[in-house]
């Protein structure tokens, strides 16, 4: 385990998107997080103190996050020289960028010198096989979305914590940094060797015979050109029996392709529900979660109410009105009869 | 480049798929094969010489090649005593499978104690990116398929040479590790990191201009529950102008998931045309590549000429009757508006 208290790094993003694992453990973790570690031309905040590294280390916190990322996790100098003054100031360092600390020389050697610990959150577990796709018990819902960063986690993470409020049992199963962070445990899967991307979700979410659910974090988008295969991957391993569509209205293009639309939500969801058949002949959607943050105390339950009216199903966002129309849906259908069949 | 004359290795193979590698070296490479090595167990044959490692090595072959393959890519106890055993007589071993030669310790001392080489030919090269689907210049095909396994290497192959017979610029570009030892380069797909499956195709098949062709191999299928995001992402980093179906007629389920039907060739080729949509608004399927080796000489053509009839588009085996039928109809294209615009 990453030990706490923890100091997120924020370095010099000035992307909102770039941030979100730092933000993410600040929302989910507050009580582990000291404060926040940005320089000057940083105009972001997680409204936590900001605290340089010394000043961390002296105030009690055990690790750096290295929250931020770009598509592709690449490390660049700046990051290495702030991992390397926190390692000088006592600090253990996690991160879940894609390039790995420990392959940093110079920062294996201050950690090896220090006794501190470098923390690679991506590195996938060993022994990972190919997906089966074969029937198993269990119940499972998945979130996807128009695109990466809509808030798949936030509300996967929500929709867990709005089961357990109902005594049903509901585990959260992370499969990025963020989650994995959050969680403590879980699978990058778009870390994975590309091979196994569904056999990694297979063993993320096994059979289970509770009448739990698990709740897979989702990743990308079959629409970005980017991600699409891990998206699928992902989709043919969990083996879902719903599914929740995630997006952030007004964004302007597909996350890191200028230029590039979102999908139409009806296309996105017929998508994703036709290509989940392929291992879950009975999936059915549930509802939709959106991002609204950009929108008006006014503006975001209306347009809520729009989908809703549009998609025929829940529409909500989870952040800001709770999930519980969602889970209502959820709840609503007992498991189908091929379910069931499998679960035996 | 891996040194020449080669000994194949069939081992204990008792699943002709399963030596898919060697048979495809020992098919292309032909001129560059000496024999083969099989255990007593193993019916199978290449109709090359059979040899043990020693008269191998005394005959001047200088590696052995691991091309056999399961689901996954494990090595077993096996072949690692067999690898042993070539490198004790002298020779280089390569290997396409998941887990390298070099991670075997075993392996790696003995070949740096007697100065041989252990290749892995699934290792990805250095600094892959996400693929971000721009529209890049340059004519590009694909094969894809109702399976792992249906003869797209083959196909690719046949239409590579197909066209250059016909005075047009035509590079094969290999994804596999069968296609990679017959090429001598390539990005073995389904061995890069998930993230970046898209990008390694980019990267494997960039913009050109000189009006000549990109023949992509395909793998996997996305209706196999295994591998789907890896053909997705391929799909996606192609940005193919056309598309040639591959399937083995006869196959009674999904390679390596028994119970598993194969798709319907209609529906699979138009979820593939759909797909490969996102990035390439204007692609046309081509053709249907058949695999129809266990056909006999009366069926075979009159099974392609049904296939013809009910896709609308050429159909053959480019192994048995070639492929002209097929390049006939991609040659009778001229490029879409939209690919012209974007190469300019």
């Amino acid at each position: 385990m990453i030990p706490s208290p923890y100091l997120l790094y924020l370095g010099h993003s000035r992307d909102p998107l770039g941030v979100k694992t730092s933000r993410g453990v600040a929302e989910f973790r507050r009580e582990d997080c000291l404060g926040e570690f940005r320089h000057d031309d940083c105009p972001l905040t997680l409204g936590l103190p900001r605290l340089g590294m010394e000043e961390a280390a002296a105030g009690g916190a055990r690790t750096l996050i290295l929250g931020i990322a770009g598509a592709g996790g690449q490390v660049g100098t700046d990051l290495i020289d702030d991992a390397a003054t926190a390692l000088k100031a006592g600090l253990n360092v996690a991160s879940g960028l894609h390039e790995r600390l420990r392959d940093q020389p110079r920062l294996a050697e201050l950690a090896n010198a220090r006794g501190l610990s470098l923390f690679d959150v991506r590195d996938p577990p060993a022994g990972l096989t190919v997906g089966k796709g074969y029937p198993r018990p269990g119940r499972r819902l998945l979130t996807v979305g128009t695109d990466c960063s809509v808030g798949k986690m936030y509300a996967t993470l929500a929709l867990t914590r709005g089961l357990r409020e109902r005594g049903v049992a509901a585990d959260f199963r992370a499969t990025g940094q963020t989650g994995i962070l959050i969680a403590g445990e879980g699978i990058a899967v778009d870390a994975v060797v590309a091979d196994f991307i569904s056999g990694a979700i297979e063993r993320l979410a096994p059979a289970r015979d509770d009448d739990g659910w698990d709740l897979i974090e989702g990743q990308g988008s079959l629409f970005h050109p980017s991600f699409a295969g891990v998206s699928l991957g992902l989709l043919h391993g969990a083996q879902p029996e719903a599914l929740v569509l995630c997006h952030e209205p007004g964004r302007a293009h597909m996350r890191g392709i200028p230029g590039r639309p979102l999908p139409d939500l009806v296309d996105c969801l017929e998508r994703n529900l036709e290509a989940a058949r392929l291992n879950s002949p009975e999936v059915r959607a549930v509802g939709i979660c959106l991002n609204t943050s950009a929108m008006d105390p006014e503006t975001a339950p209306r347009f809520c109410a729009v989908v809703e009216a549009q998609m025929e199903l829940p529409c909500t966002d989870p952040v800001r009105f709770g999930a519980d129309s969602v889970i209502d849906h959820l709840l609503c259908f007992e498991p189908s009869a091929s379910s069931t069949i499998a679960s035996r």
